[in-house]
């Protein structure tokens, strides 16, 4: 009986030893998979790694094809570590499911079930049906951390969504005069960048273009890191971009412009006027995040000053609060970056939960996780 | 000549090895040495410690005291490391450079001279002409660090200033209707705690009393750790503090009320009322501090509102801030952290640099050093 504890216990920390393999493996898609999950796989016999694989970009193979391709026959009997709950239907490229069936493979571990509600398990039953051993849940919370926005997506339909804010020691983001470039240092601006370049989709708005007439590209700088421009998002509910504007000049990536009715410019290819219904002559949040779910935006990162970042507090749809302190004091006469509506008494305060702490130069980062809980949009 | 450096690097390495031990020694004294510093002494016979002490308390052995008695017959032809110059006056205690030559040690090792204009550098000369080998500049800033209210209050003739604020990620101390408690966590509060208890002095406001009614004690509790409970000093220029507050009826430590004109009170013995001279209505902060370093407190602890905290920055007094930063936001229509008088431009906000970034508990605690030089208080 101890030798069955034993041998089991062994099993369960080889099974964890290749997942935590093939999740690192997946996180190298992480620039580049989107609108797709990021997935690494790893084939195992007789405990050698015969065949590693990861999903590159959409509609090149998936994980599963690089390693078993990699294994070759050494596939035959082998284990299959895969971080994601692996495809059983045509999209851009054939089912994995019957490629596994076929090489031979004899047990596969899966650290998750895929979040897509209509696919979600039809894998592992199919698989199971097929005489292959599977087992599932090995470093599930992991393999979900990696893929936070394509999860998010398929669970709710919107996308997962982090506000990036630079403010003073003393919560300021601004002068008076609306003096804000740069409160934080170089170091933290290029770190600024890098999420860009994780993102599927920057949005800001056009009080922000108009005042920094940003570009709002991913200009994010290390060797062989090659990564989908973000898709540039700008609320403009009362057509105040121009041509002339840098983010229209800069055609990298689509521009999509949030408005009410369109106009009559004749805008550049990479440019889009989306037109959302009318509320009280405001873009309604949540059908524009509803919107932008339904364009398979995973990951939104948002830039903008406090009127929208209070908007989406108060609304509870941050996922992520991404600081950037600047070890600076602006005083009390300049802009803050909360305006709450009224809150009169110190438990109406909105809560957080401080997830990292980091020094960037002299700038500190801080990730805070709002406390409340998730309310589906209807 | 290779053999000489490298004997001279053995050396070098020996003597940091045995003042970083004085260092750590002198510490144990960081509770209750007030207002004397905390000093280490190691004696080392053929690479072996055959002494050491460190001072407890004013009128006990100096460090070199506990150091030469306990190394006994040991002491002589011994190197000595002193984290400190000794002494070489009657103050409380005989002179503790009559009784190294004495001891008949050969080689004194000290990190720094003492700060005192008036004594510094004598000791050297004196152990010097008596035959004795003396080196000094060993580890000088970590012996300064442990002595930072000493050495700033010997130089500048006040004490070594640190600021405690509590705040929210906004940057503000308080709701609109001055609801502040309580902002941070326990364990935030149990730190304060131990802060109060390492400093000579407790700085506050009779506003603050005023409003949390405050006794102004250290409460900290660890087992072995005896500490002088600081003096209470309660800036209170209206003389609104009344015999039934808190802080009156504690009697722990003395309370000092900061006033520019008596009352008739019959206050108990541990109320002293201080008259400085009238200044437009107000207390004259530099000559609250000039009198509180010629009262030989070494390390004042300010706790207060923004007004003082606010003050005090803009007069560049303060030496180090300590932030404890709860994971809330409070919106822009409560208390604000800094009032400026009136900054217009980004670059006249006060700067500073992180020194150090900690987790306690839910919160975070953050301690700031401003950028300005400071000024000395003529």
């Amino acid at each position: 009986m101890n030798i069955l504890i034993k041998k089991n216990n062994i099993k369960k920390s080889k099974d964890k030893f290749y997942m935590q393999k093939a999740i690192q493996l997946a996180k190298k898609g992480k620039y580049t998979t989107d609108p797709n999950p990021n997935v690494g796989c790893i084939i195992v016999l007789k405990d050698k790694i015969v065949g590693i694989g990861w999903h590159k970009k959409s509609g090149e193979n998936h994980a599963e094809v690089n390693a078993i391709n990699m294994a070759g026959k050494l596939s035959k009997n082998a284990t299959a570590y895969i971080s994601l709950e692996p495809c059983n239907y045509f999209g851009k490229t054939p089912p994995c499911c019957d490629l596994i069936i076929k090489s031979g493979i004899k047990r596969v571990v899966i650290a998750i079930l895929d979040p897509n509600p209509k696919v979600s398990g039809k894998s592992i039953e199919y698989l199971k049906k097929s005489g292959i051993q599977v087992e599932i849940g090995i470093l599930s919370q992991k393999a979900k951390n990696i893929n936070k926005g394509f999860f998010k997506r398929m669970l709710t339909g919107i996308p997962w969504i982090q506000i990036k804010m630079a403010i003073s020691i003393d919560g300021k983001i601004a002068m008076k005069n609306g003096e804000s470039k740069w409160i934080t240092e170089k170091k933290s601006i290029q770190n600024v960048h890098k999420h860009r370049a994780l993102s599927s989709a920057i949005l800001s708005t056009s009080n922000t273009i108009l005042k920094d007439n940003s570009k709002f590209t991913a200009r994010y700088q290390t060797k062989n890191k090659k990564y989908i421009q973000p898709i540039r998002i700008i609320i403009d509910s009362k057509n105040r971009i121009q041509l002339h504007h840098k983010i229209i000049q800069e055609n990298k990536s689509e521009v999509w412009l949030i408005r009410l009715f369109k106009d009559k410019i004749f805008w550049p290819k990479h440019v889009k006027q989306i037109i959302l219904p009318n509320n009280i002559n405001q873009i309604n949040l949540h059908i524009l995040l509803k919107f932008l779910g339904n364009k398979k935006i995973n990951t939104l990162w948002i830039e903008c000053g406090s009127n929208l970042f209070s908007n989406m507090l108060r609304m509870h749809l941050i996922d992520e609060l991404i600081l950037y302190i600047a070890p600076k004091m602006l005083g009390n006469k300049t802009i803050s970056l909360y305006h709450d509506i009224n809150n009169i008494y110190l438990n109406q305060a909105e809560q957080f939960i401080f997830k990292s702490i980091k020094k960037i130069g002299s700038d500190i980062k801080i990730i805070l996780q709002p406390k409340y809980q998730y309310k589906k949009i209807s």
